[in-house]
């Protein structure tokens, strides 16, 4: 083997992303052992020389029913110490959907900046770079982790799978909230530059008169139009289901969801099972395990965003610029 | 002198806030040096015994005619390295006004995150916390500083200033932009509070409409009432003017502005002397040394931070709750 | 309150512990919040101004039926992060059983030294100081942690409860291997002090010859004597039941074992409960919940570590002496 | 564009003395984005990629009317933290005059260190190598910083021009006070090497007696000898002025002075000017901003350092031998 | 010559154990000026340009005659602290035998922990990697460095040495205490594998009865073999003289001692001179300065670990694996 | 006893200057052991409990016949170490000579910074505070270290002894090369204050003419006077002496040379034994160990620094000006 090529762990619990990113890079996935004993620790070590070597270890900290959140961080951390005490070159966690994003301020006194303890522990075993998908809050995590970190985005998976739904008409793109108008923003950019033509901006956000909500705002034009509902994340459904609500009250024609992490709760279920949602779209960061409801099972596209990771790592690799990878 | 008593200093610069601190807390400013050489570098020194002391130092980092920003903390970095030679006790940089706070996130390829970069030159230099007031963005600036710091809000101030004016009559709270919904929200719950009966809420938001702006959203409703605009920071103007345009257009009685740190660019004389605002309210943190339109200064009116800043101090010197201040 | 008293809080998961501890010390713990989110991620806070205060904070490392290990482990290490951000004073992580002790070299190549790594994330959050009980390899622990750490022992426990068991007769005291020497003659030497009579040692070890295990090996005289064997950690049981056994051999009249931690795998059950030996006696660090045998039930005996625990916390916060602790 | 290749930035500030290094180095500066804001603010940003890349960045940290020392160095210390978020690999900070270099130890009570806060500035945002060209006190150089530092020496730069116009006739060098002495000897032996004749060497320095200075002390014989003062920097030309005219009363038939950085404070046009020095001869790492009287103009002349730089830096990128470079 | 060659050097103490080094590895010994003052102080510096290279650095750490243990630690710090000033690329510690490492826990109260406090000089001088043999306590070592470690075994030395020693007849492999059981077991495993036929493990250790020391516990059977007894290192001589006894008495046919370190105090010349064991084998990590009893010297052996070493570097300076080595 | 009292410790080969401090100060020493084991390592630690405590170890750093330099280096360090292990509160060394004071700077390609590499294990093992006499370089000491320093002078010794020996006639004070000028000139002032009529300066240096040393400089008028020669440190005597020679040639009635460290190495018994000094004045940081001739022997006079480590020690402890007590 050649001592330049990069080396590709995926922890078993991220196996299935992992191989697909293993398969869109062309290169195997290394050997590691993971083993769990039964008072509840575990070890984990790479079977493979890895001195010297770039290395690159997938591990999406989504909690499941095998493993929870916590579980995947610290196994995802030993393993990164193991590898630096094996004398692994420069180490890069890559994490698709990266857990505690949205706790990232302090909403009541003396709460946690967990995003802030993240990056601390990564930093403490060695990780010299981070790369993962649409966090939540984008300035939070560019301030709290001192190693390098690459933020990519699933913009232009979006972008590829709805410029055909949207060939024809008009079309707007919906910021559920307030706090995803930028990436909303940024996709309704990327679609009009591939549609070549304009694409119409809307939000929503609830507001308060006197004291109680008192109704749910839409800002914009989607009368007529094929909305476009952009999110980062999807958990209880609520936010989605509200504002795919408004924008059928206000006259759209068609409403989808691009929403990168499926978190699912169990509630959105119900939530978006009798939503009006057309299709809701998510990325492969996290299975939809907790979906068992058929008319939301059927409105569900995932796509995958292993291509991305792959090519991201190919260019840390030779040094390529992901700037290129996030215009292109 | 007690050698539990804390110790204050104030920089040449900011030596108006710090005696106006002073005088609040009932400790003088200790004396130092601050001497300027012909090849533009310069030395600062304490000229009392700082030994195992409580130390606080004020310095408000804006740029004016003798000043720039980066000067004013080099001065700041360079005398918190010296007093930490010095053998100071716990080191606290009080910094009424924290430059760089806007410069929190990458918005183009290979940005600064400036924010982070501003936190790791404070803890190089040995500082142990950091005190500010009503920072831009409050998730960038808790994930990047390391060393403590706490947050102090104008909010109390403005409650204060305020209650009075809208005794009577109906009442709603601004957000000028979707960045400021948060903070509008605190001080409408604030007000309400003290004035015991709801308080409204409405936002304004430029929208586009098949990719260019088409217009100024305001959501929620002000008419028939005096609205309070509510932001962190008025540099160039245009912001809270158009969200008070867009109030007088939907039938607000009176409109009032209250922003913490008045940086005002020289534009703003024109963009506000026109303006339709009745009251627009600030703090001391930055003096309006450019403001000049008769017009604009007659509508200006300065709260003094210093109490806030006082009190804080004394709190973090006895270990008191900053929590309680916030909240009284 | 007085600033100068301690504060003491316990995790959720270790509210039984940190009660038994709080009660000995009488200090109340303190309150927090502890929330769960559906999407596997939580928050915590403290409900109590730490400003400046000395804190000790209690979490025992064992896994159980609601949160692993890991869950335990980012639990504490992000209550530290809050507390350290809330200001705290001293930071003291008070942790009966520390988990991932046992992985503490690598006996394979590239495995992981994962007390090295967990000591790494503590200091990461910014504890001070660490406090445990019986760790499975001293040297490993006291090299791992750059923090400060208190080691304490369940040996004056042990002692207190078989005193009196052993009063009459001769006694020896067993290690079942030879890992466990040298904590076995501490205990050794400290009932012969309270006796005012010499005890016995033996021990016991697997040999081999031509390369396989042909034999427990007991080294020294237990025919006609109460042995007592020792040990850290007890979790499948056959190390204890065999040397058991091989006492049984050799005409011990009685055979106790007094193991620090009861981490007790369903294995247990069955090797200990059709095991020969008359009582097991183990401290509170980890709830027997694994056990449901009857016959192991009916000689299980708990010691509280509480008041051990107490004692210590109470010396680190006046600075008295540990050293003497671990003599008395 | 080969990875292996080194990066030249040079920001705006010093951008002449970038272009004449990259002249030299036969590599073109890359482009960068340096954007002043209204508030006094500042973003800077690399243009290109320079993932994983052998970068340097060049900044003379002088004062003009553009931009203050602490200007300088603020700009200096971002672009760093720009160049290390972006991924860059080693990096380099090309500094021709380093400022507080003479704030160097404590001659007041509780004075600074500030050279060593500066190191710890570059330190803070990632710099792995500091280049300069004769610091004043070498000695605190090299314990403050604790990245790399190469410190060039323009010594050959001066030999070169001072051989041809010495090649008759004796020679001196003299040291214009006790802190230049030893580089004087460093000039006068390569001076002698290169004129393959002995070179004699003389030092000034003010003496007291009974409290008062009572004179200038000349140690050394000059008489009928071209002389030529040494000296790292010059501000208000007095040092150099004294020694001259000591060197001419004591019968020097030309005096020449060789320094390296012209900081010439206003007050040098009347000393210096009026002055009986036949020849300044200074580098480029500072441009003569307030030099205007015509006598001081007439007899100044600037050799440029920037070629010393671009040999450093090629070496540098190649891991040649930097000693090598100064003793050629 | 070639940048991408190690460089390998060896302070003048270790020059014999470096070049047995350098001719196995075929690289010189790089020139390095080492110098003693009067004052105790030395001064060492490199003489060859190591800008960016792969350095090694050998120095073993016993004391003898001219330099005491202490004298040796702080010239290995020194060089490689000013290896690391002169730009050195990866600097990586060879040290044949590390000092210190059986101060390695606490066995009284505020005892060191000094093995820890080792790890933290060498890191503070920016060493990268320390290469070690045969430790005392592989846990603590494992657990104190944080920069990365090699740990070397002698097993391979001592399997091609004994191998053809024991073709014929019963061979067993002492463990001369309860410390060094792991060390002979793979000594055992890995002779079986080259005689292809099953060898005997047994240990010895003193045991108490009633609180004294009542005997010498040997057990496993050694009547009418071979045995081998293992252990790291050799001082007074005590524990193998003891074991070797143990095993003559018990039929023993032949007894040979295996040590890695051969550190011999004067008292070994008595206790080992008149023992029982037929041969002494040691590495040459320590010259055996005091053995001067004829005896003790007839049967002394000593074996090269300089190749053993050498293939490390090798593999280190390459990325080949040390594992395989450990293996082979 | 009280908490608050410091605690005070000697290692042995500095046992006899802690004593005096300890009676200076009416502190005892406390207990620690200090043991060595005959493969030359060595245990350390101290007897009592320090936990919390403020804590000060005096070990000078001369090399003597029983502990090189290195040694005494070493367990300085260690025996810190080990006070931090044991939960010491800060952790200050007392070092009356610091060594490799005067290997602070590179005069030599790729020479050792060791000043900085000995501020670096300092660092590295937890010390908090390192106090000291007169070193060699100040600017290189103050940047060497990043943990706090507090550097005493001699001068008040010095002054207090000569007053009265030159209470009538006329003075000068003589700097024996242009490196200790400075130093020179504080005793010149402080004099003076004390005699309350002015002192003369001179200094001597060494020049050259052509490439060779012609002479010996004396700068100053000192015929008829005593004078008084200053330096921080004498090891072979040449330069005391030299400067002695000048003085009497031109006409100095009385000399006398104040030395802070005498290193005294072996050749300065005939080198200064055959001076004309009158009186040589040295400090007990170092033991006159090495001086054997009787005329040296007669004129030597030892002051005692231990009351001036006493105050700093006091001060340091309670909080009080170190610069009150240097100008005092």
């Amino acid at each position: 083997m050649n001592n330049d090529e990069l080396i590709l762990f995926a922890l078993d619990a991220s196996r299935g992303f992992g191989e697909a990113v293993s398969c869109k890079l062309g290169t195997p996935l290394s050997a590691h052992e993971e083993r769990d004993f039964e008072d509840g620790e575990h070890k984990t070590r790479p079977l493979v020389n890895v001195r010297g070597r770039d290395i690159y270890v997938v591990q999406s900290l989504y909690g499941d029913a095998t493993q929870t959140v916590n579980d995947k961080l610290i196994r995802l951390l030993f393993f990164l110490g193991a590898l630096k005490d094996a004398s692994a070159g420069r180490l890069t966690a890559v994490i698709p959907y990266l857990a505690y994003a949205r706790k990232e301020r302090k909403t009541k006194p003396r709460e946690p900046v967990t995003t802030r303890y993240v990056a601390g522990l990564f930093e403490a075993v060695g990780t010299e770079c981070v790369v993962t998908l649409d966090v939540h809050n984008l300035a939070a995590f560019q301030n709290a982790f001192r190693c390098r970190t690459e933020h990519l985005e699933a913009n232009p998976l979006f972008v590829e799978h709805f410029a055909p739904l949207v060939r024809e008409g008009d079309v707007a793109v919906i910021s559920p909230d307030t706090g995803a108008i930028k990436r909303a923003e940024e996709f309704r950019r990327s679609l009009g530059a591939v549609l070549t033509r304009p694409v119409g901006a809307a939000f929503a956000e609830k507001y308060r008169s006197r004291g109680a909500v008192s109704g749910e705002a839409l800002v914009g034009d989607v009368a007529g139009k094929a909305v476009i509902i952009i999110d980062d994340l999807i958990s209880g459904g609520t936010t989605v289901a509200r504002a795919a609500q408004a924008c059928r009250e206000r006259g759209a024609t068609r409403v989808y969801a691009a929403v990168t992490h499926g978190v699912f709760a169990d509630a959105a279920n119900a939530v978006l099972g009798s939503s009006t949602v057309d299709q809701i779209v998510v990325t492969d960061t996290i299975p939809p395990l907790r979906i068992h409801d058929a008319a939301l099972k059927s409105r569900l596209i995932q796509l995958s965003a292993a291509g991305l990771f792959a090519q991201a790592i190919r260019r840390l690799h030779t040094g390529g610029s992901i700037v290129d990878l996030l215009r292109s």
